[in-house]
């Protein structure tokens, strides 16, 4: 009960959405991501993290135009500051866990739930 | 309850995320996004929408980077199909709305929820 209605309120919370261009030749291994990457970095977060979702970019949405993105990666946190203190000390752990699954180089956005 | 236990199956459905860059001078109308274009663009689209969010940019999670996009409206559908079918008898009413809102060109990625 109380699991559904901290998803129920969302509105309010702080995503960081950590998106990964799609390139011609480009990879990505998303079961690596799944299972490791993402694990590791939700670990540093502690209970400023609500949940954390990974989406696998399909197509783009307009016809004969490449895919935007082929991967993202989002965290659904209370508080920005909190999140920026966990991640600082990690950083290094962050990127060199990188090249595990990706040669592309993310595009972070920083958004506010507004509904 | 029944909703509820929607909201945690996610897994599975298919986004349509409409991202609006960032540029300098562009603007973008959050109130008129939120009260009046997405409310009509989620009326296309009947039972296929399980539901709908809005996010607005903040900032690069990197930084001295510029933000990535200015605002995110996102649509999870359980069928691509069906969205699709949906929207294409309305893209001309759906683009005509564009330049109340904002006057850049978003992206569209359509994506699947892997977790």
């Amino acid at each position: 009960m109380a699991f559904s209605q901290e998803k129920q309120s969302e509105k309010g919370l702080i995503k960081i959405s950590v998106m990964y261009p799609y390139a011609e030749g480009k990879t990505f291994d998303l079961a690596y991501y799944e299972t490791k990457h993402m694990p590791m970095v939700a670990g540093y977060l502690g209970d400023n993290l609500v949940r954390y979702t990974i989406e696998k970019g399909l197509s783009n949405g307009l016809p004969n135009q490449p895919l935007p993105f082929m991967a993202i990666g989002t965290f659904y946190v209370k508080r920005l500051s909190d999140y920026q203190s966990a991640v600082t000390p990690n950083r290094d752990a962050i990127r060199a866990d990188f090249k595990n699954y990706t040669d592309v180089i993310p595009v972070i956005l920083v958004s506010e739930v507004l509904k």
